[in-house]
Formats: structure tokens, C-alpha cells, sequence
């Protein structure tokens, strides 16, 4: 395939955008390739994970993942605890502030407000979060003592009502959210002060690595979309492993693959695992996934028909 | 400002996308900001410097870059000698294929492939380049003997045929290029390979000096977007620093600020030097500018009404 | 302080390689900066947390982790479980190849070879860790049902017998090792395992948040070195910021900070947090921690004389 | 061969842990392996080519690179003009300051301080060069009007008296130092500012192309050593593709690949151009140079025995 100039007209939409990256070189071509994989994975009828770490979450693509939930994309989420935090957060009504990488972080540190990046969480989200995480707890106890993380994060989502919330939208669809590291977050402290005062309060990863691995099948096609790196795109990786690989495969990320980390380690090394099969399709974007996953779900969305 | 979530809406165009990202966080914020600056450099009646490498014309920005001279979106461009040639190369009817990042580098050698990223220019795309630089500058040496580069470009590009070609258009809408390594590269050795048989030949690269310098002035608004590093984008910035600094600059970069190269230097840095003036408005992307450049230029464009 | 020039001389130490980078610019300074960081942790008394991901320990910093804590530098361990995994394989004799960043990923696949960047891990090596693990957790659970992920490990730690393991060195130097997301590995599917087997059997994540928590108090003064980024990181950031805190910190990753991410995240931003005190000493190094902590260590070790 | 662990001894030998690296994953073996490489390169009787960009002079490795120009191990040099107007300025006297990356640039602005990355130069080193560049000039007028860029700076070295200056030590050990885009800085400037009242002074950098040409040959081995990219590295290239590829290379580089820039090139993509050759021996080592440099060559020169 020959490299095409890119040409602008009036009001051009995504999806033609797109199409023309796809006969450019470096990540626009990628970005292409990733939206054909993703096609081809929801033709398929491959059972599609999304994993994403939560700085993802308190940047504006929260509201997107729930959107994608709502529109049947995705079957099983990964992800870390702070973006359960920051979903809750937001759909009780707290709200995250742009601001500036350059910003004076010990002035921010006096004013309670934490920055990730170019984003401000206060110090308020997180005492409105404990609110909710204490009525919630104890709910959640009345009713059994012994909790695998997945099956917790599902009874949560019932009783949120936001439209835009990945936890609501994730309950409604039937889709569970993993989180193999609960504890490493507020979330985790609250688990904590709660278990102090209920006796026999059990949060059971063990259990719910049970329920990843039963997520899928060795005769189930499987799809994964990793956006960034760490236990997120890991687990999900594990848990198709270990039943028999993945088919489609894509990786959006910024990390490179020069040090041997997870976050960094492409499609290609995937394979070498088993992780992903030989034959899979399989894609890798190098870019800022507030950027890149939004022009491809756009391009796959439209392309669908959806 | 709050973070906003993204919506996917059916057939979304781009600019209302990027408008979406205008509301998000790390670099989709960002990108919106670049698309913002360039709308005021615009309407500001800036002189606009464009900068890129020989990369990206490689890449299917070629033609997009040419799109963007015609609709009168740049007023002096500062480049890599590759990126003359390529545009010469293409302009003459010789394709660039878009291969793999993993290809097999021997194998590719032998073919009489040479690899750029996961694009390839074949041996013969240089072989036709040198049939048409003989003649080329032979003409020109009639004119006269010495030549700064810009003038020398110009001249070249007059003789092009092609709608989609940087220097056709720059000729036509009175663009200089400049080119302050215009040695380093298969260029370089055709004029070497010239001036070996014809006696007095030879490119003033201090005239061209004056010519960027002159380009401009202490009292003009000036704005800058420089694509990736290198000196393309260094010798930009040096010629308005010497006429009193920008006051728009966005830069669109892959490379990281912690090694103090060119490449990485953020526009606050630039600040420091007075090549960007305390209170310009400007803005840095990290991303592979084949997916951020039209996503902005077509922003721009669709909200300028051009 | 004046840029000074490096200076080679015959057999130069490390030691004194490091202290002319102190005069250097770029990472080079930075570099010796976190080493003075170390230095004044360790004077301090400060109790110094080391945080690393799975892939340092396939590469050879596994026995340089080990060194460390018996000498006395570490005082609490947290990491990914792929670092637990491959610890404990190194400690049963199995071994990891130097391969290639280019390798053949389908052929490594058809050989039982794993590839992590360039090392390759064998699947037999795998198989050995299942040997291993059971009759391990066996013996476990004879001891009690639930068990906290932390002493657990130690419990693990004292059946090693390898000088170079961390487990080994763990256990014996009384420093405990954090692990937020056990589940997340091949030692997660033989809890799994264990689990459907012998009732009751429970791994209780909640209860070691306490045991991280209490792991330092508001009093003690606590150092951080944090290698690459992930949950290890973050777990100890948390940790001690709900203790008051950190006084002394040094991070070395390959991330960026412009996407938001915890890899990436300086200790600048840290101070937003609260996770780092305002007037901390602190120093992150953008490099590669094959080079960048065993120079570190190497200058710190010598300095302090031990 | 296998990894093998790191381990610190009481005052480690730069070569010594050099040695280890060679035994670890990721950047350490690629370290090593580029150690290799140039002590091969060495020891071929290989022409050593030496290309770095502007911003490795501004830090500590200015003297390093004189200490190694004088010790035999460089025969040519390619720079970017920022390299040649800091060493002149650190050879007149004037120094630079480490300072910090997150500076407020508006501030320093205001002082008179340019910041790259986290050093500092004063605007009075430019106007001391400027003192230096009016006298030497005018005699190299004296001598001849045209001049090639290599025997320009040839002259220049001549007159310089510093041991650690890169210009004093090429003009003495008669190491040609090409800078292909020689009016790119205050150099460039002052180039133009003297053409102003002195005709016919013309810098002839296509005579200058014959002259890095004609540096090598195809009988002869070449070796390249690239710090950082640029033009710097991409000129070397050329020449030596031109005279039948390179047999031995070393990339030191903080640039990906994944965008098709020249930084992020590596020594594989390279031999799809011929540029070096398929059975040559190579290594592309990621990390900042301050720190990669320094080692690799400290163990190069210990084990050559120099």
C-alpha cells in the first residue's frame, strides 16, 4: 500500500480522518490499524476486555468508557482502584479541574488539591467519597461477609444513578469490573476501617481470580483493548492466557518497550507468551490515549453502524 | 474548568471531537489548546512559520502541508533537506510504500529498500531524483553562479508540476523554504557532484541567513508551529528571537524535555531565551504529529470558516 | 554551581564517576542528586521503603535487591507478584537468558520461551514454581486458613535457602514484603488452585493494608525509593502518605509525566499530594534502572562506608 | 548466556560494573554491548567518526569529549553550531550554571539566563563569543574569502588555548569537525554580520560536503559513535554510506523509533539504507548520554589499556 497525502475539506468527520491516517505512516497508520482490529474483534463476536488505568478515569474519558458499556463494546473491564474512587466521585457529583503540568504543587498541597498531571482531584472529592463508601460497606455486609472484588464493584453500581458512570453502566449490561489491587487506594483504607469493626469482613481476590478465569473460554474468541499499562492490561492478559490466548489484540500506550516493562511491552513480545496467538490481529498505538482511543472508537463506532 | 466526559455521537465531525478534548485531560486538552493558538496567530494577521522534518513528508503530511500553503496558512517554512527531496521524489511520480517497524533491515537492503519507521523509499525514488536535479540545477547555474538556498528552492519549485507538491505551492503563494543543512543529504551530493564541473558554483548558506532574518520584523506578529525538533525548528525560533521574539508558538513533539535536546524543549523554555515572549500564548503536544497535526490543522480550519 | 568537565583517568571507581556527574547537566546531575537524597535518608534513620516491578527482578538487580537488604538499606519491600515468581524460580535454580528486542516471538512461542524485552524466561521455569508453590502453601495452610499477603510471603521466605534471593534475604532481615495485587500471576492461579481444594483458604489483602499502614507511624521519618512506576509504587506513596508523609524520595522511571500516569508521575507532583512533604529532599532520574540504580547504589554504599 | 546478578563490592570499578551490566537485561546489556563494540571498533583500525548535538557540550561532556579527541579516539567529528559557540565560550572563560528544569523561565528571562533543560547560560557568554567571532573572522578573511566549514573551524582551533576546548584539541590532533548547518545559532549570526562589510566572504559548504566525503573511503573501516541524533548523526551517515557503509556502530540515543525521526533511528533501520553494513556490529543504547557516555567510554578506555 502506497503512502497518500492527507487532504482537509469542510467539516470533515472522524471516521474520514481516520480512514486517510490509514494510508499515512508512523502512528497514524497504527492508530488505523488498531480501529480495523477492533472491527474485526466485535464482528467476530469475540468476547471484547478493556483495561485502563485510572488517571484515564479522571481525565474526560470516564464518561466514555460508560458510553462504550451502554453501546454493548465492552464484556469485561479491568482497571485500578483509582478509578473506581474517581467514577464514584464523579457520580456523586464531584467534579476534576484542568489546570497545568507546571502548576506550584506546594501551594496546591495548602489549598487541598492533588494534581495528576494537568487535572486537580481536592481534597473535598475524597471526604465525599468516604461518605459514600461507609453506607455502602455496610450494605454490602448485611448481606454476606465474604466478598470477591468484582461481585463488591457490581452491587455498588446498582445503586449509583449516573448515566455517565462506568460502575452503573457495568451493572446494567452484566459487565464485571476486575481489580486485582482493591486495597491500593482510599478505597483500600476504607475496606480497612471497615474491617476493623465487622468481624469476618473478607475481601476475596482469590475468589474473584476465579471469576476472571471463568470470564472466558478456550473456545471463546477473546478481544483485548489495553490502554496504558500496569495489572490492568496484565490481568486481562493472564486471564486469556490462561484460556488459550487472545485473537485480537490492542494496545494503546505511551511507555516504550526499551526496559522490559509491562505498560511498555508490545503486541509482538505478547506473543512470545502465547499471551496472544501467532495468527492473531493485533495492533500498537504510541500516543496519549486521550487523544488516540476516542479517534478510533469514533471510526469503529461509525464504521458499525452503531 | 471542569472536566467534561467524552460523548461519541453518530458521523461526529472532527472539530466538534476536538472541542470534546478542549474538556479532557493530559494531552487531549493540550492538543485543543495548540488548535486554539493558531486560530489567534491566525487572526491575529501573524507572519506563521511552519517547521518540520523529513519525516514527515515522508509521511502523507506532504500534501497536507501543501493544502496548507495554498490556503495562504503559512508564511515561511524552515525544513530538512530530506523533506525537499521527498517532496521532488513525489512530485515526479515516485511512491513511498508503507511497510513495518519490524521488517527484516538485511532483507529490505538487498530488495534496494531503504526503511523510514514502518515506511520505505526504494533505491530508484533516489536514482529518479538525481535525472531530475542534473538538468535542474544546470538551469539554474545559467542564471547565475551563486545561490542562497531559499532563492534556489524557490526557483525549483516554479518547474514542479503538481498540486500536492510543498514547493510548487511555496513558489506559487511566495512561501520561502528555507533549509539550513541543505548539504546533508542525497541534495547535498548532487551539488557537490555539480560543483566539481562547473567553477564558481556555489550556495551562500550566510545570504540565506539574511533571508530568514529579513523575513521578518521587530514590529510584525509572529507565531511559530514547529513539527517535531531538530534545526528546522531551532533555526525558526533563532530568526524571530533576533527580531524580538513570537508571540504564538506551538510545538508538536515527540521527544521528552529531560535531556535538553532541541527536539524536547518545551515552548516554556523557549521562554527563558526570549525566543517566545513572557505573555505569547503557546502551547506543546507530545504525540506523533501524523495523528495531532491534522487533527489541529483541521480544528483550525473548520472554525476559521477558510 | 558551575558545570564541570568529565574527566576519565585509568581504572576510575564508580564512586567518583558519580561525583563528577554531579557536576554534569541533564540526568547526569539528577543522578547524583538522588544518590545525596539516599545518603541523607540513611543518615537520617529514616525508615526507606523500596519499591520495583517484576521486570527488574528478571533482570540481574534480583541479587542487587538482596544485597541490599542485607546490608541493611531496605526496610519494606513492595512489588508486583511476577518479582515474587521469578525470585523464588532464580532461588530453585532455574535461570533466565539474555536474548533480543528483535526476536522471533512465534518461534520463542513454539520453544516454551517467554520473552520480557530482551530476557527470556522458559516455561519449564514456570513448571518448577508450580512444584514448588504447592507443597509450599500446603504446609501454609496447615499453619492457618487466612493469611495476609505480606506474611505469607515471609513465611515463604524462610524455606529459601539462596543468599541472592530476596525472599530469602527478607525474611531473615525481618523487612516485609508488600504484594497489593498477589492474584496477578501464575502464583495467583495456584492460590486459585489451593483454594478450590482446601476450604477456608483465604488470602486477606485488607488485613495487610493494615499491616502497610502500620508499617511506619507520623513520627518516623520514612525515605522512598521507588523504581519504575505501577501499584508497587503507588502502594508505598499511599502507605505513607496517611503516616504523615515522606521526607526523602527518589524515583527512577522511563515514563513521561505528560500522560498522567503513576509511572510518570514526578515527585513534584507528589508534593501536591501530600504523599511528599514540602520541604523534602527529592530527586526523580529518567533512565533505565539496569544503569541508573545499580550507579546509585554503588556511589551511595561507598559514600556511607558500609 | 545467562543473567546474572548485580553485586556491589567496596569501591566498584566504573569497568567493573560495566562488566556486570553485561550479565543483566534491558539497557545494562545494551550498555555493555555498545562497550564492546567500540573497543572492536578500536582495535579494527576503524576510522571513528564522533557525532553529537550542541546540548551534550553544554554539559559536562564538552572536556570529555577533548580528553577523548586527544587520547586517539575520535578522527572525525559532526556537530551542531551550538556545540562550536559553547566551546568557545567555556574556552574564553565563561561558564554555566546547573540549574533546575521547573524554573520559572519568565524570571530568568528578566536575569539574562537562557535555560537548557536544567542548565543555564548568561546572555554575556553570547557577548563575549560575540568579542571572540568579529577578530577571528576577519583574519580567516585574511588568509582566503571562501571558506569550507571544516577548515574554518580548523582555524579557529588553532588559536584557542585550553586543553579541555574540543576545538583546540581537533585542530591539534588534526581531527576535522564538520557542522553542516553552520549558520544555525550566534555563529550563523555573526557569519552574516561580517559578509555585511566584507565581499566575497562566502562559507562553501558544498566544498565542505567533498570534505567530509573524501574523510573515509570504502577501503577503509568506519565506525560511528551517534550521541543523540540531528543532523549531527545523519550527516556522518551519509558520508559513510557514500563510501560503502559503516562496519562498526554505536547509537546512544533518549529518541523511540516509533515516529521515523533521525533520533530515534536505530542502528537496525539503519542497515535497510546500506549506511551500515548487515554483518556489522551495532548497538543502540536508550538513556540520556551524560550518563550512558561516561561509562561506556571509561570501560572502553580501561580495557584498551590507553
Amino acid at each position: 500500500m502506497y503512502v497518500k497525502d492527507i487532504k482537509w475539506k469542510k467539516g470533515i468527520k472522524v471516521n474520514e480522518l481516520v480512514e486517510q491516517m490509514g494510508s499515512t505512516g508512523f502512528q497514524g497508520v497504527e492508530l488505523k490499524k488498531a480501529a480495523d482490529v477492533i472491527i474485526k474483534m466485535k464482528k467476530s463476536g469475540a468476547k471484547i476486555y478493556l483495561t485502563f488505568t485510572s488517571n484515564m478515569v479522571t481525565s474526560g474519558l470516564r464518561g466514555f468508557f460508560a458510553q462504550l458499556i451502554k453501546l454493548g463494546m465492552v464484556d469485561v473491564i479491568v482497571t485500578t482502584v483509582g478509578g473506581i474512587e474517581e467514577d464514584i466521585m464523579r457520580s456523586i457529583g464531584e467534579k476534576f479541574t484542568i489546570g497545568d503540568f507546571y502548576s506550584d504543587d506546594v501551594e496546591l498541597y495548602e489549598k487541598g488539591v492533588n494534581r495528576v498531571g494537568n487535572l486537580f482531584i481536592k481534597n473535598e472529592s475524597y471526604a465525599k467519597f468516604e461518605d459514600w463508601m461507609r453506607p455502602s460497606l455496610k450494605k454490602l455486609y448485611e448481606q454476606k461477609k465474604i466478598w470477591p472484588v468484582s461481585e463488591m464493584l457490581n452491587e455498588m453500581g446498582k445503586t449509583i444513578e449516573d448515566e455517565n458512570s462506568i460502575l452503573y453502566q457495568a451493572s446494567k449490561q452484566n459487565v464485571p469490573i476486575f481489580c486485582p489491587a482493591i486495597t491500593d487506594g482510599a478505597f483500600g483504607f476504607h475496606l480497612y476501617l471497615f474491617q476493623q469493626d465487622n468481624e469476618g469482613f473478607v475481601v476475596d481476590v482469590v475468589k474473584d481470580f476465579a471469576n476472571i478465569l471463568f470470564s472466558t473460554s478456550q473456545d471463546e474468541t477473546k478481544g483485548l483493548i489495553a490502554l496504558g499499562g500496569s495489572i490492568s492490561k496484565h490481568h486481562a492478559l493472564l486471564a486469556c492466557l490462561l484460556n488459550g490466548g487472545i485473537d485480537y489484540a490492542v494496545y494503546l500506550t505511551t511507555a516504550r518497550s526499551t526496559s522490559g516493562s509491562m505498560s511498555g511491552a508490545t503486541t509482538k513480545e505478547a506473543k512470545s507468551w502465547g499471551k496472544i496467538k501467532d495468527d492473531s490481529d493485533a495492533a500498537t498505538v504510541i500516543g496519549d490515549v486521550t487523544i488516540t482511543f476516542p479517534l478510533i472508537m469514533s471510526y469503529v463506532l461509525d464504521e458499525l453502524g452503531i
